[in-house]
């Protein structure tokens, strides 16, 4: 504990909670700000043509001499996929541990961010000590390796981020917890702890790393013929398994996909994969062996490893396609929203000639620790207050009647909502402003132009279309000098619509001519009416209703 | 076993293999073709802006005169919701139980289809001597009453059609199959069995309704404060479980959501729905009771009872909304590719202060018999030949290994395409040619109009949004007249790109006046040239690629 009384705790979660993903957490110390994490979310089914969601980070730009650090918890992209947007508006200090910033620079140079950084190195052993706090780091298990949890020392306690972690009795030495530190840490008094609510809602034990090799191994072994394994890059235990049984049923290995091969390499590199060398072969030489020897390990980021499967089904892979008697491994649980794509993938697999063992064999576990972990971290913490973090509603609301069960009260426990700023005073929670917070939605280069009005349209554009009607009438006499002329898009199929067409056109004269021969003639009211007469048209005879864009030009 | 000599069997899937939905079987017995079942699928996500789904019945409207009769083994979308669209195209009787007839009458009023209809009513004792061959019925225990299983008996045995079924051996008088039935059609021969694989990849049996309904009962009991119950309509015995769970615990139950008003209506008035009358009460009245005494049921056809979930949560609805203290339960498996949607409103209800009871409690069973369930069907049948239909194809490979242990072969056993004719002559599977199958797109009034063109611009549509280029050129000198006039939606938020927009019109303006300066001119590489530059100009500044529409206009 600090000798130099803190006179303020605040926490503000700007992303993260009442949801998955994005995730950023803000601790706040007398007058400094620190960030725990700057994560992305990939955008939900309503987004369309979204890329990637980032946190609304207003408070921070208007506070940012009061920002005095980053601190990464592990090298996922939903704690590191935000880096290079804030980057871009903070010139602060990041810290991370070495496999952490190695990916977090991966990150920034494939979001082309080439701006200045101060990447600070930690290691569970760190200790800095700043103005406001002296901050320490614990190692936790989770399925990568080099991932920490956060503990900001202050005068009134420890303020414990834990990170995404499980408690895998069975880890290897790469992914061990350090429990004994956590131990130490809740003994010295942690104020409020603010936990991974993942797995908040599975009662019992997260299945053991170990389980999950052996089934592989067992898979790897019963396979007739070729091995084809997919797996999400950031999964590096997962793919650390594969690398194993393959070694183990005397297996070679060739990689395809582009993301592995950056992650793969640097995770190589730095020693947090352990492969032999010689089972590695190039894709091109896997004919130069039996089916029985090979595994094909695809991988990539979201979507990209079943996409991968999806096209090696169609026969339409440029390195390599299913053939009978081929084993495929999907070794990832499906994220939300992306059931029915591989459900659709593993029958594409099924008709191609392939095998698939997924979900029901436990060739994957949970990242996340499960109920009785979520205790366990609890009671190793013993703290005064706590704060359910990285999860959606539910998930939160199911690790409240957790901390419940290890004897925590309601005043003890808070469900911050997104942007809310939580002060800690006199060892009790104080609810206080909002601040900005919400979805910054980027689609290419452009960062936050995408809003309601733009989403809306394609949504309207995406269900029935849209028909554009130009005329060109004279400026003085207001008479038709072109047109009307009608195209649509996404609405009917025109070459099977020409009555359809002439009617609309039809229409469109009569309105514009009435319109033109009135008085009180103006632009706008015309655009009304041909809007509202083609809406109500075709809505008669399609049950349709297509955007409708009336353009008039004058010359 | 009919005594005259039947010449040809063949059979043909127009849908329902391969996907899940739009059932329908043919079973051609010499001349005569006889339909089982003509279902609708919804569409799949992407599928943009489509409502319905039906198969395409190009083969029996080019064969009308042999087609015979529509069967309809009971009273699901997926098997009757292709009927109106059928009957304007074909004028032959359809066989269906008292209920299946009923609603397939309601569903095509609401289909608004007003032609002929010829329907005949027939029970599970039915036995109907055609031309060609006798049809009988077998009850079959569904989540729907008055289900049947149809047998064609030819010279070469029978051809059972499971139509859908599990064994559920609690069920109640309504719901019971007629397993002696089943055995003695078993025992007189069975030439071939197309059997429902849905449940295919599940071990043992189905959790009984009777387990669900306990369940059930003690949700309501323990529940603190209101209940409001998500059901499908279609979900018969769902429904009839929250009614007797309502009546157990003393509460007084309010109908929401105008699908069920419907089904329940119908299956009330002909007794498949058990009711005491006095525990009904209006919505309207549901505050003159204490909370601990109602239940709100919520119901409807597909994603209805969820959406209306999601109201009550945003304190939306019209008649009820969700309040602190309520017990929410959702009596229904998520369909595939709605998880997301769900998993959406229950963290709405949790935030708008309700509990949550859905997928963990078992208060919802699958309406199809698992591994040991369809394998107990096999041995009734002990068929000659086999043939899995109701499935994806994963499901259907699944129901094909269920039969191996059964100790069918693989010459026994044929996975039918849809489209594919299959022959059985002396005994034997003989694959022959394609008929047109496939998906029949509905949207709006038209059918079969939206097809892979609209789609794939709806698609573009709403991931990048449209630019529309409008310019006037006079006929002769080709000199613009008015324009370029750039109008998007979807793109980017327009007030804030003007200069995006200025530039764009720049670029248009000097295209169009270096191709009118040319001899060479003419409209359509013009309007590629405007396309081709305004893509790469706008890709570069906003790395997006929205739909690109140049209009010219001529005066």
């Amino acid at each position: 504990m600090r000798e130099k009384k803190n006179s303020t705790i605040k926490l503000i979660a700007l992303g993260g909670v009442g949801e998955m993903g994005k995730n950023m957490h803000l601790v706040e110390v007398d007058k400094d700000i620190f960030v725990v994490d700057a994560g992305l979310m990939f955008p939900e089914d309503e987004m369309l043509g979204i890329d990637i969601v980032i946190p609304d980070i207003t408070y921070l730009t208007e506070n940012s001499d009061r920002v005095k650090a980053i601190f990464l918890t592990h090298g996922h992209e939903d704690h590191i996929g935000a880096l290079s947007y804030v980057l871009r508006q903070l010139n602060v200090p990041v810290y991370g541990t070495r496999l952490t910033l190695a990916l977090a620079k991966a990150k920034l140079k494939e979001q082309e961010y080439s701006g200045l950084t101060n990447f600070i190195e930690i290691n569970s052993d760190s200790m800095l000590e700043l103005d406001s706090v002296d901050v320490s780091f614990f190692r936790t298990n989770h399925s990568i390796p080099d991932s920490v949890g956060i503990c900001f020392h202050t005068s009134e306690g420890a303020i414990v981020h834990t990170g995404d972690f499980k408690f895998d009795q069975a880890a290897t030495e790469l992914y061990k917890a350090d429990i004994g530190k956590m131990a130490n840490i809740g003994d010295s008094g942690v104020l409020c702890l603010l936990s991974d609510s993942t797995e908040a809602e599975k009662p019992g034990y997260t299945t053991s790393e170990a389980i999950v090799a052996r089934e592989m191994c067992d898979a790897f072994y019963n396979a007739p013929g070729r091995v084809i394994a997919a797996s999400f890059a950031s999964d590096l235990i997962g793919i650390q398994h594969i690398f194993d049984a393959a070694y183990e049923s005397g297996r070679k290995i060739a990689v395809v996909g582009k993301s592995l091969e950056r992650i793969y390499h640097i995770a190589l590199d730095l020693g947090y994969l352990h492969v032999k060398e010689e089972i590695i072969i190039p894709i091109s030489e896997i004919k130069d062996h039996a089916d029985k020897e090979i595994v094909v390990l695809t991988t990539g980021s979201q979507g990209e490893p079943i996409e991968a499967l999806q096209k090696m089904a169609r026969q339409a892979h440029k390195q390599v396609n299913i053939e009978k008697g081929d084993t495929v491994l999907i070794a990832a649980s499906p994220l939300k929203g992306s059931e029915l794509f591989i459900s659709k993938t593993v029958d594409m697999l099924f008709r191609a000639g392939a095998n698939v063992i997924s979900g029901k064999r436990m060739i994957h576990a949970s990242s996340h620790g499960s109920q009785e972990e979520l205790k366990f971290m609890i009671n190793l913490m013993k703290p005064k207050l706590f704060i359910p973090v990285h999860g959606e509603y539910r998930m939160l609301k199911s690790h409240v009647k957790v901390a419940k069960s290890c004897g925590l009260t309601d005043q003890q426990i808070y469900i911050a909502e997104k942007g809310e700023t939580v002060e800690i005073k006199d060892g009790k929670f104080q609810p206080g402003a909002k601040v900005p917070s919400g979805n910054i939605l980027i689609d290419g280069s452009g960062v936050g132009d995408v809003g309601n009005i733009v989403l809306r349209d394609r949504k309207l554009l995406s269900e029935d279309g849209i028909l554009i009607v130009v005329v060109t009438l004279t400026r003085r006499e207001r008479k038709i000098v072109s047109g009307p002329e009608i195209i649509s898009r996404g609405f009917v199929y025109v070459r099977e619509s020409e009555k359809l067409m002439e009617d609309s056109e039809k229409l469109v004269r009569e309105i514009v001519e009435k319109n033109i021969s009135k008085d009180s003639f103006d632009w706008s009211s015309l655009k009304q009416d041909m809007r509202d007469g083609l809406n109500r048209s075709l809505y008669e005879k399609t049950k349709r209703r297509p955007m409708i864009l009336p353009i008039i030009m004058e010359v």
